[in-house]
This record gives C-alpha cells, structure tokens and sequence, in this order.
C-alpha cells in the first residue's frame, strides 16, 4: 500500500474559557507505508468526549494535556489497510487511540491498537455503548453507586452517551430512575427507553426549581446519584439525598469551560448526618473488567433491554463543531464523527 | 434516698446563628426517690460536643432535636444515688445520656444508663478519649479514612477532642501527620503530642494562605483528610489530595453557626481525575466496634502511645459558657464540664 494523505486537527491555541474553531487548525500529512513492526489504518469513525476538554488546558490530570501544535488524539475505530506486524492483517476492524484524524501508520502499542471484539455489534459501538462511555456508565453505577432494587437512582446528563446508559441499567437492577437532561425532545427520550421520570433542567430553572422537580421525580429521596454535570445538579441530589447515598462522580460538564474557580454546593454539611459517599472515578481504574462490562451490554443488547442512540456529524472537518456541540446539549447519546 | 435538687439547662429559644446566653435558662427541679425498675444518680461530669448545635435547631437530622422548654442531653457520667433495678447499685459509675443536669431518676433504659468499663481510667475519659470523641476518632480515621504507613494524614480541628487522637492514631499507624489549629499555643500543643507539622490557620490567613501552609506542611500531598471544620480547610484540602485520597467528613464546625447557605469547595472537579472519596460518618454507625476500639484506647493510653488534654469548667452553671467555647476554640482537647 503507498502513503495515504490524512488530514488531522491540531490544538493551534489553549481555549480560554468556552473553546473557539480559532483553537484547532485542520492539517494535512500523509501516512506513510507501514515500516517493519506498524499498521496503516484507515479511520472510520472517531469519538469525541466532554473529558478532551481537560486535556486542552496545560494542567496535570489523569489525561494528559494535548500538545500545542501536535494531532490531538483520542478513540477512534479503522480498519487496516497494510501492516508489518504479524497480529493485524487487511481489513481487520481495530480500535485506537490515534483519533482526531483520518489514518495513520503506527506501531501498534503507540496508538493502543485492538481488534474489535466478535460480538454482533456495529463496530462504532465500540465508541460508546460498548466502549468507554458504556463502560463508565457500568463501573461507575455498579461499583461505586451499589444501586438495590426498589432504591432511586438519579443521573444527570441523562440523555448523553454515558447518562442514558446509567439509567438504563439502573432499570435492569430493579430501580425507580430520574434523568435530567435539558428539553422537551431529551425529556421524551429518556421516558421512551424506560426512566420512570426525566426532569427538564432548563424548564425547572435555578437551583430551587430544580431541586423542588427533584423532589417530585423521586418522593422517596435519591439512593445513587450519578454526576455528570455538578454544579445545581450536584447541589440539589445533596438536598434530596437520602441516608447513605452514594453518588459516582464521573463528570462536571457544567464546569468545564469555566474560567475561575466555581463554588461548591451549599448544602456540604448535609453529607454528615445522611453519611453521603462521593467517590470520584475514572474508567481506566475498572480497565480489568472490560471484557466482563462488554459481554453484558452486548447480551442486554441483543436482548433489547438497552437502546443507544448516536448523534453523527460527518467528514473529519466537523470533528471541532461535534465536540463543541457537546457543552450546548447538541447531542442524544453518543456524539460521533464518521470518516470513512 | 430522699429527693435530691437537681439543677437543669433547658432551651429555651432555637438560636439564629451564633447561640446566646439568652437562648438556654437553667431551671431547679427534684429528683426524686426512685420508683420500681427506677435508678437515681447524681452526675460528676458532662460533656459538651459541637454537634449539640444541630440540635438546637428545629431540622429533621441524625440526632432528634432538642425540645423548647425542655431539659437538653447529652453524653454524662455520674454515680448511682439509689436503684430500684437490680442491674445497678449505689456507688456504681455509670455513663447516661442524661447530661446538661445535676442529677435525675429515670428507668436505665430510658436515659441509656450503663456501667463504665473497668479499665483503669478516670471516669470522666469515657466522655472524651475513650467515649464518644475517641470512637469516632478511631471509626472515622480507620474505617474510612484506611491510612497506610508513610501515607499522609491532615486533620483540622486538630487540637480538639477529635482531633488530638485522629492525629496520635494515624502516627501509631505510621504516617506523616499535618494537624491544623488556631493560634500558637495549640500548635505547640500538636507537635508536643507528636504531629510532625501544625498549621495555625489564623496565622495562615485565608484560603490561599491555607493552602499554602498545607502544600508546605504536607509536600507528598495529602492522602487522607479528616475534616472536623469544613469550609476552607475542605477545600485546601482538596487542592493537596493525592490520587485516591479519603475524606471522613466528621464535622464542619465553621458552618454550624451559619444562618444561610455557605458554598462548598470551589475546586470540585477534582474529585473527578483525582478519585477523591469524600464520606460523610456519624460513631454510632459503628458502635458494634466500641468494645474494640475501647480496649485498643486503653492500651495506647496505658502505654503512652496516646495523651489526652481536658479543658474544664466547673459547676452546671457554666455549660453553656463550656458550649460556646467550642465555637471560638476555647478548648485544647475535650471540653467537659465537672459537675461533681
């Protein structure tokens, strides 16, 4: 196979506050013949996720920032086009890290390169319900959040990749769930795939209309609340907390574009006399149940007991404009870029 | 026994903000000869905790609250006068949760009456080091807290009650032991009782000053914070945790006084890359471990591993005054108030 052109989208500049098209700048390369040890792969699809917002910053965190100047890199599914390395052939469906472009020739282990497992899905799945968000919404909610049946879980962000997941599951286990998610046509969704209850966040307002619809999404006071949002959200599932909740966090979408510190909820003292967990989390930590994770969703999948849906924009140039769109609601479940 | 006079401190307002004297009023009334099934005891000391100040509010909350015009409890030991239960007998120390009186007739039952261990120790270190404050010193830290030798340990309050022995325990189990408290005297305090470094956050200032002082004090990070103040010190603390850093939230004596609500820590993202675990705890959710959290104290105490500070005011009239005192530090160790 000869060199492919690839065009990339490099970080040109550090967004201050909400990010700006000015902060990426679309490149070309060409990904060359594979040397002995790399694959070419060709992307089909790539992910884009709210925690890239962090690594845009130059502050240490569990992901490392992206370099000014360089690809930007993150998930992404291609399938080989020419390899020198005796474990990938031509047409394998793989998996990487080597997301935000087109197609690129590595050694395998630079760019964590996997064959998609054999499970009946359609291999951008492997970008969400199968995937990391999938598997973010399972750890987070079984093993840190312990949900019992009959117990009431609330999820924010509930329409998103890892929310919808949340609840759904939730469901499986036997719980009365509330989501919230912000409009009319999210609202829907969420009590089309089985939330008992879904609370418009922006029709409900400040704090206090949130947490009054709270009140009334869940009468009998929240068990696990899973946090994707923090901020009111957070604030609101501490005052409807009921005595040793449990509450993973695993995002602060509406924090990430913040350009200061923000104040905390209000109500910390509450966590004392409830005996209120929060535990932080990131998926890498329950990286050795992956495989456990996967065969399950792809069991409820086939099953029917979860639906996923994916919001796809398509062409690499779209890949900054989808990413955004995940800070302004833009998206049901999975936000995806198709390449191929 | 004929009935005795027993002095009583009753609530006598619910107090808006910081409690004044004229919130409590201290009544005279009889106890009287005891009935059947009835034990009459004259109480030697009292003890005075911070979180009687959620008591005195009229909210649904761990413990019940304290009733307008009524006498108020609390942690007491005393000494039994006359007994119509056969469990008991003149001359027998007893622990009750008949405190804030001089002395009272009641069924044992009613009033949680129980005989104090025999352990070689003076009665009134089953208010404070063996009692209350050192079980919930040794649950929280232990428990939740989970410190591991050459770990490091912040505890704020440090000069307390709890304080003093969340920080003695986790320097048994080999850490690094920061403590934090006001003025210099507590600080000498710290260090003369074996924490390796205090803080005195009055001369720290405010929250950068805080913060400061902890990265100096604490220059591997902080891997377990025990929080008895919350408000700035949570959120210093926050800013120095490690990775998978524990957070037994036991008290956040700054905000019991506050008459609205005050926000949380403004670097709650945090929690998120760091899997910072925060976990709010009342002791009687372990009170199945007093038994081997009490013979555990006694040995550290028998041994020196472990020292112990009393404040204490003398005479039923001056509780209250001992109450107030916690707000404004006025205690080095357990606050007590002899009765006897």
């Amino acid at each position: 196979m000869p060199s492919v052109t690839s065009r990339e989208w490099r970080l040109r500049a550090r967004p201050v506050g909400e990010p700006k098209p000015s902060d990426f700048e679309l490149a070309t390369v060409e990904s060359t013949e594979p040397g002995p040890g790399q694959v070419q792969v060709r992307n089909l699809w790539m992910t884009v996720d709210p925690y890239m917002r962090g690594r845009m910053n130059d502050a240490k965190s569990y992901a490392a920032p992206f370099e000014l100047g360089q690809a930007m890199n993150g998930g992404a599914i291609g399938q080989v086009v020419a390899s020198r390395d005796d474990s990938f052939k031509p047409g394998d469906l793989v998996s990487s890290f080597a997301g935000w472009r087109e197609a690129f020739t590595a050694p395998a282990v630079a760019v964590n390169l996997a064959k998609l497992p054999n499970l009946q899905l359609p291999s951008q799945a492997y970008l969400g319900v199968a995937g990391m968000p999938g598997h973010t919404a399972w750890s987070g909610l079984l093993k840190i959040g312990e949900p019992k049946p009959g117990e009431t879980v609330f999820v924010s962000g509930a329409a998103g990749a890892v929310g919808s997941l949340v609840g759904q599951i939730a469901k499986i286990r036997g719980c009365h769930v509330v989501g919230s998610a912000g409009g009319k046509d999210k609202c829907d969704y969420l009590k089309s795939i089985g939330f008992d209850e879904a609370i418009d966040y922006r029709a409900a307002g400040d704090l206090r209309g949130l947490t009054k619809a709270l009140q009334h999404a869940a009468p009998k006071g929240v068990d696990v609340y899973f946090d994707n949002v923090g901020g009111d959200h957070l604030t609101a599932a501490i005052a409807c907390a009921n005595m040793y909740a449990r509450m993973p966090i695993c995002g602060m979408i509406s924090l990430y574009n913040a350009t200061g510190p923000v104040p905390g909820p209000n109500n910390m003292t509450n966590l004392i006399g409830r005996r209120i967990k929060l535990q932080g989390f990131i998926v890498s930590d329950y990286a050795a149940t992956y495989s456990e994770f996967v065969q399950e969703m792809a069991g409820w999948i086939s099953s029917g007991s979860i639906k996923y849906e994916e919001t796809v924009m398509t062409g690499i140039e779209k890949a900054p404009e989808a990413f955004l769109a995940l800070f302004s609601g833009g998206n049901t479940g999975k936000m995806l870029v198709k390449l191929g």
